[in-house]
């Protein structure tokens, strides 16, 4: 049996209990947060699980496995150095860390101490990025052309950070896990018209080796919500809208075929339109899946696909960015 | 009665013919293409009209008022210039020309000889972007925070030029149409992938005063046609889809209050979100109305909206974006 | 505060027990189900409330007030009445009884002990249908030409109802709800592909005064969920398409006009089509208003809208349609 | 060359006119309205052709091989008889004719004089219904469960027929093409919002053998425009949106399987859930294909697929729908 403290009762810490006790092998031991109100919350559907205010109890305590921390990222660092220092596992929300410099200590401290650490990038156990990944592994689009996510809507401004450090961290996890090479360069461009001087609008361009480009619009003033992603490929290309309850994913025989018998300036372009295909997708709660996972991981002592070192490629790419779109969309290398 | 000559009957030539004869008091008094299946094609369907292969007769025939040029941007100068010289009107197909200089100079010699030109920015005709001027300029929508626009689909590649050549003049004519302000910098992305050294998709970022962003996404490369506007307004947010029949334009009464009253670090941000309203939209071909207006100009002498001069900025709009492209984004003034 | 028993665990009745616990002024005070798997569900998350295999044990009990049946149509009445001997107000699942005599009996014992049935017909407290209710009562839509449901899916199959049991009672709670006058005569086809002696699709046709027209499309093998319905009325038509997150209920300026003034074989119809207008609809869980609702009743005394005459007319009209389904589309009369 | 006189150049003529003189082998020798006005539009496109308003010029002329008759149905019937009688095969607007009656005169007179008729159910040639044809022929789908379509928008009123016969010809001579067996009845309900007598709204409902229902709801008076169709079968299920440019059909893997090993009361029912799949549409003009398969069938002497009997059987089906229609929904055999 795995004994968790979950630090942060928040938004989604809830989630995160609730998923933990429906896991054979795993119990939620204790719930803190500094806010009375979520406590209650968490007293009233979990009248039996110890509560408290104070984080360094469960820090100390000789009962606790794994400490899930769901607290803003500004204390992730703070928070995950003292688990790891006191022998814990932690599952950490997204972003891993406020710094590049900090997502590498805690990951040195955790291989000192032979502990594990799961990012929360919760997209990579949804049934669509698992097909997607299939489908991009077993070469059915071909060779990627371009990445283009488009996640807007209204709300919700965060206090701290642009829009880019609240929701590129899903695109830069699901990136990373689909396309195997590193992105080369970035630059991004984007807004603040609240005047916090925190972004709420953003848009990111990356360049990989071999002509692949990958574009990241994230937006929190939208009248409209979207959550699509286009990956085009050399054989096929593929549309998925996050928004679809069937349908999810569309697979489309779709592509140009360039004649390069022909001279340089007169290549010529056929343009092929065959079936479209939508796999279907597994259902179930990805948060589940993750958790599941993430016991698995604990009991054989194998990294996560989401560790440390995943969760810590995810914050270079937010630095970057971040970097480029306070010096006018400076092109930034890696 | 107008007489009118139309240069190019390739793709869009046939629209202009078939436009300029439902006029009342104009007609077109002949036809010109080198390519002897498109003088096919005109023969087929309008037996009388004269048809020629040398379009130096056109310009030098003493009945034509009118020459509408609706060829490759890189022949436009010169067509457009001679005519002009033989006291020739000119009707012209977008982009007006392939550089800014030659914008200058045809406008110049119009000048000079008192004629006109209109250049062909078929979109500011639409019962859409008449809309959405209106609603712009009757401040429903307040002061604009951004305005991002998709223009993608499957082809049609061009030869010459890269995609931002061939689409964003659509997006550049009608932001210039319905945005009071100019353009202070640009900077753009994209990539080539087919290896002819014009790019088949870019990202296009315009910054204006007071906080306004716009962006531009034009793509050759997508497996799913798109035509989406979106203008966000501190009042309004509207939305419009092009590839609807019905609801072409949804306004939303949609936004964000910022309360100032409490400090910089705690600025409130709350949320509104109240009813939708699509506007009934005239119904009606663009290139109808637009040549019915060319005629009311010409009659009247008055410059029309989309003169030299608005064709002018259209392409130097595009040359910004086209250096920027080439240059790994570079952020360019204007 | 008000003590409620909850009798059946199944599909339905734990959202019935969360929502109780919601509201101030009630408690669950016992769960009530056959099947053991479901009482461990139930003890999962409310360890605390007592439960039962028993329904008995809590009909005897002095400790309720409430009683709600939240089990297969076929007990209802049996339910029901026991609780109603027993001095229980009842708050029934839909449809109330499995025949018209069965609602009849209930409703007066209800009377005679002076005791309060709710009916859950849990789509009249949605956001929807209370603005469509107040959409036609101020008569933006002028007097009703048709009225056209179409509430289509895969599953799920009842064993012992045809789907006219099963989903009409939504329709026709809605339908009585919003439409002032009775239905005067109704015909339902459908066809029973598996069986067993019960339609899996059926279309029922209701007819009314004044032209108007009622038609409800109810299937359980459909490829595609489809929860969409239209009411048309002279001056305005509404389109409610339940499945949309946003613009749920659109309202079009769209209809026609009769030029009554020549003769009667050349009546004139001229269209009209203007603007279209989506209005906001108040987020939140029915299920939640619903009860609270009833707990302002059980104290107020009041009888609810859906009381039980409200579900004895469904349940009329249901035995009608079945009645009409069983004999070949027999048209039947109220 | 097959000469052709087109009689009617209203609304749907000019479409035949320029797609006869779109195949080759065939000319348009004579376009006959009687009003003025529409000769008038002939003349501007066509100024070589002869143009008459005197019909029986054109029945009489030795140099006329074909007349297209698209004219209302009340005149098909003397105006066909007339052509047939002057030894003229006829391209005939649907519906076929007015009554049953005189379809089967049409069809005698045809067979005596060895001519051949074409009705103009220019369904069956779009690229949709051809493919559906064919995913039913290869038992795609397995047998059929049933068949549901909704055509409804906003006007035209006819002024002399009720919807049935101005929409339902499409789905009849779809079904009837893409359905082997034959209706065994037949129940129709409607209603006339106008005061005319004609409905301007029906659902028509056919039985078939094997259990399958055919469902089809027509409507001139609804605020959006829809085209689908949907095709259960027994393995797999079809939905048409005549609607959409792209996926304009997608075959859903979904369906029910019955355990029929468990008692009748008891049949267990499973639902399979699988990939969808839209398979690619051939572009074309239905037209286009359709008069070129007429010329083929002219100049083998072959009988088209929807030659007078298929006219003939739409025609029967109307007359039932408009029998039942006016007879409270009686159900109708055939």
């Amino acid at each position: 049996m795995l004994n968790f403290a979950v630090i942060g009762y928040g938004y989604w810490g809830p989630n995160i209990v609730r998923n933990v006790f429906a896991q054979k092998g795993a119990k939620v031991r204790a719930i803190c947060d500094i806010d009375p109100k979520s406590l209650q919350k968490a007293r009233d559907l979990y009248p039996h699980t110890p509560l408290t205010r104070d984080y360094k109890k469960i820090l100390k305590s000789n009962h606790i496995d794994v400490v899930a921390i769901v607290t803003p990222v500004s204390t992730h660092y703070a928070l995950a150095k003292m688990a790891l220092e006191h022998g814990k596992h932690i599952f950490i929300e997204k972003p891993f860390t406020a710094t590049l410099k900090e997502a590498e200590e805690l990951i040195k401290i955790a291989q000192k101490n032979k502990l594990l650490i799961m990012v929360d990038h919760t997209f990579l156990f949804t049934g669509a990025v698992q097909k997607i990944k299939e489908i991009i592994d077993d070469n059915t689009l071909g060779e990627l052309n371009y990445y283009d996510s488009t996640r807007i809507s209204l709300g919700i401004f965060q206090h701290d950070v642009s829009v880019i450090w609240d929701l590129a961290p899903h695109d830069f996890s699901i990136i990373n896990y689909v396309i195997k090479n590193k992105p080369l360069a970035l630059t991004a461009q984007g807004m603040d018209h609240v005047g916090r001087g925190h972004e709420n609008l953003a848009y990111i361009t990356m360049y990989y080796s071999r002509n692949l480009i990958v574009h990241v619009n994230v937006n929190w003033l939208s009248p409209v919500k979207v959550r699509t992603t286009m990956i085009c490929g050399k054989k096929k290309m593929l549309v998925w809208d996050d928004l679809e309850d069937d349908e999810r994913i569309k697979i489309y025989d779709k592509g140009i075929d360039v004649n390069k018998k022909e001279n340089i300036y007169k290549l010529k372009v056929d343009y092929r339109s065959g079936d479209m295909w939508s796999p279907h997708i597994e259902p179930g709660e990805a948060l589940n899946k993750e958790l599941r996972y993430f016991i698995q991981c604990l009991t054989s002592g194998k990294a996560p696909i989401n560790d440390g070192h995943s969760g810590l490629k995810v914050v270079h790419m937010l630095e970057k960015a971040e970097y480029s779109l306070k010096n006018k969309g400076k092109l930034v290398k890696f």
